[in-house]
């Protein structure tokens, strides 16, 4: 892949080679989650993301082709900021299952703090379904190999490990929608304890 | 609410009084869910909806007001035929459990015939974040119900049952979208029993 001075590729998704471009990219894309998130994609312009963030039309071109490339840099940007977010609070973690409940605890916390995760996420569906599925898979990948690993450790009972970490995901997913964006409970805490009990113990009555 | 003769309303989604009407507003909303389906939200227009379903222009407005109107009225069909498919499925149920797994086998057979349910309802979120809440909290309402019954007929064990639902909803639409609408699995039966035995019984070991 060429790279220009900036630090573009052909993706537009390199981070760029100085410590000032690295700051105008990190801005741009401050400045995309605000107007994407706002607007939603169809609606957002370039202009707006560029008086936002405080930059020259010009400079916008020097780090992203067009409004789909600095969408697309945004959804990764995203995934990277959650994916060291939840390492961060996984780290405590005893065993694989504690993993799990701090794993889901610290994406509400994240997602009560970046309301606009959703609505990009969501509008990635209708730009190209790939970046979509692509963002989920990634976590699927994840929580496949920690089941897997937590069965081999003989710490959750033997089962379909893709199956369940997609199941894992949808759990989340729905949870931080309705509890950290739509409308927040007297205690996220028994969110979790209520949802993580159900992970660990099952529905059904013994 | 007044009406005019074809039985449009202010809010457009009441049924005309007619068969004849009943039968053009229905080949309206198929030819929406086509369209809507395969352009997403923005880029359909309303001239291609009304070529697909072969009927003028002016017919189109007897119906619904302008675009959103019509995908409003588009996601409020979909998910009446969602109901009344998984009503069908479940009435064999034997029990709540094997009224889960009976749904969740349900939905996924429908999300296989009706591959643009998910950007229809996706696209819902920008347009406006309530229709898709609203969307969802239909069936958070019916599992909320049916898990407490559930619980009162010690069928399952006590715990929170709306947060309990928001799981099981997410836990469906994720894998409606991995294993119906992405790539299917060689047995779809695997996967619900694979999920089935984790929301019964759970992921730890004994």
């Amino acid at each position: 892949m060429s790279q220009t001075e900036s630090g573009r590729t052909d993706s537009g998704i390199c981070p760029p080679k100085t410590a000032r471009g690295q700051k105008t990219r990190e801005s741009l894309l401050r400045a995309a989650e605000k107007v994407f998130g706002e607007k939603g994609y169809y609606v957002a312009s370039i202009s707006e993301i560029t008086q936002e963030a405080k930059v020259a039309m010009g400079t916008f071109y020097l780090y992203f082709r067009d409004k789909e490339d600095v969408f697309r840099a945004l959804v990764q940007h995203m995934l990277e900021l959650l994916r060291t977010h939840l390492r961060k609070h996984v780290a405590a973690a005893t065993s694989q299952m504690d993993a799990e409940r701090l794993g889901l605890k610290a994406f509400l916390s994240f997602v009560s703090r970046h309301k606009n995760l959703y609505r990009i996420v969501l509008d990635s569906y209708s730009v190209d379904e790939t970046i979509y599925s692509g963002y989920f898979q990634v976590f699927a990948d994840l929580y496949s190999r920690r089941l897997s690993r937590a069965a081999e450790q003989g710490e959750v009972r033997p089962g379909d490990a893709e199956v369940r970490a997609w199941c894992l995901i949808g759990i989340s997913n729905f949870l931080g929608m309705r509890y950290a964006l739509w409308k927040r409970p007297a205690s996220m805490d028994k969110v979790v304890d209520a949802a993580f009990d159900m992970i660990t113990h099952g529905l059904q009555a013994r």
